[in-house]
């Protein structure tokens, strides 16, 4: 979809039967927060330098409008028209260069920037879940991981089919 | 590292601390089989039209060598020198291009030139984790999918830490 050069917006998007992630680390007082989801989307994300809000709702088309989930009768069909539900992973190391032995992250967004964008990603997609009438009437639900953190994660697949898409 | 335009293989990377992959489906007589892992790197592999076994070497080499792996005091270490388990996952999922609201995958390597390289990859991680003392006296080991079939998957992560490596 973009060289490499011009790349704002990076997805990378499996297929899940169950998933849980954390979002809220242990403390001394408290016992670390899960979310999780059911049978439906988990949705790696890393905003690069130039991402815009124009390329958030084409992230947002993307994952929730491409045939990417399996039917039980193995038809590709969207995630609202599955419906599934949806989890949300800010990835940043998804930004990175390989150089030498390390990846290197100089073309990933500014930590604030990124946050204004995820932020904005996770409203986007709750409100199309919501603004659609199979996902509602079915439960479907969409969960995210806190920005910056390190997102502890499990998942269990019927095949994660791995994609990658890309924006500019 | 490429442009999308001669982008010839592509690896999505990602650490867990578990993973189980089915090797082959259940039949009428028998289970469904599956390898699993511990502490270790997840590699998911595409390979795309132009690839050769030189373009395997690269990926092995980035895949092996690369400080992607956390040690317990957060430094970043090659999966070599953690050392750890590695887990092979074919996924010619990872070659598509969004066009409208579908993947294609016409740049994607012929089946059987993709199996070849992809065996090809598994013996040469093989090969490069047996030569590696670390991870033969610590009893690491690399598993691998079956090509072609639906990789049926679950794993558990401390953060996924997912990476993208591109080759041309």
């Amino acid at each position: 979809m973009a060289s490499e050069s011009c790349v704002t917006g990076r997805l990378v998007l499996q297929q899940c039967l169950s998933a849980r992630l954390m979002v809220q680390p242990a403390s001394e007082d408290q016992e670390a927060k899960y979310v999780e989801i059911g049978r439906g989307l988990v949705i790696y994300i890393c905003f690069l330098k130039g991402a815009t809000k124009e390329t958030v709702q084409k992230m947002v088309k993307a994952a929730l409008n491409t045939r990417l989930s399996s039917t039980p009768e193995g038809k590709l069909v969207s995630i609202l028209d599955l419906p599934g539900d949806v989890l949300i992973i800010p990835q940043a190391t998804l930004g990175g260069n390989l150089k030498g032995k390390v990846m290197q992250y100089h073309r990933n967004i500014a930590k604030e920037d990124g946050l204004e964008l995820y932020q904005e990603f996770v409203e986007q997609c709750t409100e199309s879940l919501h603004k659609c009438e199979k996902s509602t009437e079915q439960g479907k639900t969409v969960k995210s991981g806190t920005y910056g953190n390190v997102q502890v994660f499990r998942t269990d697949t019927n095949g994660p089919y791995t994609h990658l898409i890309e924006f500019s």
